[in-house]
């Protein structure tokens, strides 16, 4: 019976603000950076998860996580599998930590529960997607904390949905491994030039992508023109979406994007603040009408906002990310409620480690809940994994394959690890500019 | 011109879980905490703030406010005083901590800005409520985030609010000096007995109380029995609230408190999800005709959160914290919000330091924003005053009086700090369970 002998926490930062990757306008020189936490089983198995920061703060996740080292440290993996549900709600519930509300407090929980997930993949030996397409309906609803869900989807409902495909599963798994998921792919960081970005969709295309975003928010007539620019030089056929990450109030939000509708946009991302679920259904009501609709989920901190943004048309595109909430129990959770009130789920990229896991849900999502989706679009950026990751992402026709190796596929270059560790490795010695709380604050 | 010279930042915790003090439905052994943040200027005097929290989890948000210490130390007071806004946009808008979203991130930020308003207290040797109400309404408006909150109050209302109430301001404040503000207490902690609930009560009345909470949700019969046995004793002129610390479902809400509709309840607190905007909406539409009201606060995390459930009408009382947000700034912001909608605010208390912090914005509220109202009530618990601060807040007839003493009044007793301080000090030591992440987890 496999025991937890040990937990080890690391602090891995990477200087993409050197280049401005990831640029947005509320995070201008963002450091991507991951907590990588590894969970050792007597087995010789290893769990691994990651938490995606912007670089400074990264260390607050790391130090939390390693908190919650007690809770896991010398329990075997059998009872992890037997009540998925219980050390996630351990954790949620703790009497005296549940006072400090979502943010890192949630992140630290994702961190801790998607590695012992890793865990138990690792030991059957099944990539994250076939154990969760594999697992009884019964087992994922007890994964999910229903308590403040039940008015939008109850229990019953939950199962009489995952029951449905139990038939099909393995049709729209043999599809799948044909077909891929489809993505799409955040080419136009608000830091680079326009001729830059169209480079870049031009190489992208060439790999089979007709799906990209854009950053916009702070300058209509820049971003008109980048918009335009970029429109007539890859035609009409190619979808854009835009991302304004959170940058406008609700007002503006509608103003500014009055004056892009005829731009033939996918979606608009983030319009406003993360939890402003009224706003965001104020601003679909009033640009709904004009073909444009609302994507948000990057930073939605739990599982109730989400609960409100579907359930009340608030979004058109529920945005799961892989380490924002409390792990795979919240992000199952949100990927049964948008099926029920018919929301694409199209998880977020934007990170390190973030593609390696979304792909996952995107697929168990596909063959055991919404079914195979002509809507799901799943983000995917194209730097840092070459060289991070021992089993990159597959790509391939725009289009993500789908993984064969055991666990969310996160296994580290040791010395892509060895190099990147904060502050000590090679990479970040003798900068000038450390990733720390004083660096780019202005 | 004074400089920020240090800054500690001290991890206390008292065992409160020995006695059930604080107990409720999902933090049943709170060991009430505070993380003690002290900035020390170059004039000698120094800026104190403490961040509540239950225990575990306490040196999350020390590790995060130590973190920010770099943002403060060296700068001049006159630069803060000079624009309140700006260490508050430097903090809130960094480009790499903003990924973190709120609870640790917001607590943190809330810590060092509200130390800061106290050395500005300190300097111009002015209580914090007497600093607030001074302050031009200018000032108070530079202070505030206004980009995500504009759609339910602008800038210019906010401003018209504030020059209202200018020509009254000293009129108020004598009458204010008389009168204090009233106050009500939570007695009816979950852990503790009928009757030891009610000798607390009766030891309140005889100090002019008349207004208490209660913590229900578990179980209906319990409830019922506990609230007609404290009703009959205190007859029909006393108010009762009620707080259900989020333990229900937005259905489960309203059916549970359906059946206690008759008891002549002032408020249901937290009926569900602190972040279910749309579900306090419902419960709200569901029990406002039967006379039952809704607060909530103590855990609403940013101040868009409020804004929705201000302006929709979803809740009927405000319960601000005085370290849940980003500080004075983001509950300035929620104070002028609940005015513009007549809801009144009714600021938390129960932690350590909260009462003495919030009696300040009460007293702000009343004389600048709202006027005297005659429904506002400010939470009161009458344990950890004596022996942990030097000056213990005052209370007499049921309301709190005007402090004079600079800043919070946050100057704990050297002793108490001595002992509590987690884990070294003598109330931890040698103790069999340790208040950690690990101790009461289930």
């Amino acid at each position: 019976m496999p025991t937890i002998t040990d937990v080890t926490v690391q602090d891995i930062r990477v200087p993409t603000s050197d280049e401005l990757l990831g640029s947005d306008p509320f995070h201008k020189k963002p450091d991507y950076s991951a907590v990588l936490t590894t969970i050792t089983s007597s087995s010789g198995k290893r769990g691994i998860s990651v938490v995606f920061t912007c670089g400074a703060g990264n260390d607050w996740v790391a130090y939390a996580i390693d908190q919650l080292v007690p809770l896991v440290k010398n329990t075997t993996l059998d009872s992890f599998i037997e009540d998925p549900g219980e050390l996630y709600q351990t954790i949620l519930n703790h009497h005296q930590l549940r006072w400090l509300g979502d943010g890192v407090f949630r992140m630290a929980m994702g961190g801790m529960i998607n590695a012992m997930w890793d865990l138990w993949a690792k030991e059957v030996k099944k990539p994250m997607w076939k154990l969760l397409v594999d697992l009884p309906p019964e087992t994922v609803v007890g994964c999910i904390d229903w308590r403040h869900l039940e008015d939008a989807l109850s229990r019953q409902e939950a199962l009489a949905i995952l029951e449905k495909s139990q038939s099909k599963k393995s049709a729209f798994e043999e599809r799948l491994k044909e077909t891929g998921v489809k993505a799409y792919s955040t080419a136009g960081w608000l830091g680079l030039t326009d001729r830059k970005i169209l480079e870049k969709i031009n190489e992208l295309k060439a790999n089979g992508f007709d799906a990209f975003k854009l950053k916009v928010g702070q300058d209509i007539k820049f971003d008109k023109a980048r918009i335009q620019f970029i429109r007539e030089a890859i035609g009409p056929d190619v979808k854009l979406m835009l991302d304004a990450n959170q940058f406008w109030g609700v007002d503006e939000a509608i103003t500014y994007m009055k004056k892009l509708a005829d731009f033939e946009i996918t979606w608009i991302e983030e319009p406003t603040a993360r939890d402003d679920v009224m706003g965001f259904k104020r601003i679909s009501e009033a640009l709904n009408p004009l073909g444009l609709k609302l994507a948000a989920g990057e930073q939605i901190q739990s599982p109730v906002i989400f609960k409100q943004m579907i359930s009340s048309g608030a979004i058109q595109f529920a945005q799961i990310d892989a380490c924002r909430m409390g792990g795979v129990n919240d992000v199952m959770a949100v990927i049964l409620l948008a099926s029920k009130y018919d929301v694409p789920v199209c998880p977020h990229g934007g990170g390190i480690g973030l593609c390696n896991m979304i792909r996952h849900f995107a697929i168990w999502d596909q063959i055991c809940v919404a079914g195979h989706s002509g809507n799901q679009l799943v983000e995917y950026i194209d730097f840092l994994q070459e060289g991070v990751f021992k089993n990159p992402v597959e790509i391939s026709n725009g289009a993500y394959g789908l993984p064969s190796n055991p666990g969310w596929g996160l296994e580290m270059e040791p010395d892509f690890v060895k190099n990147h560790i904060y502050p000590e490795g090679s990479v970040w010695r003798g900068r000038q500019e450390p990733s720390g709380v004083t660096f780019l604050a202005d």
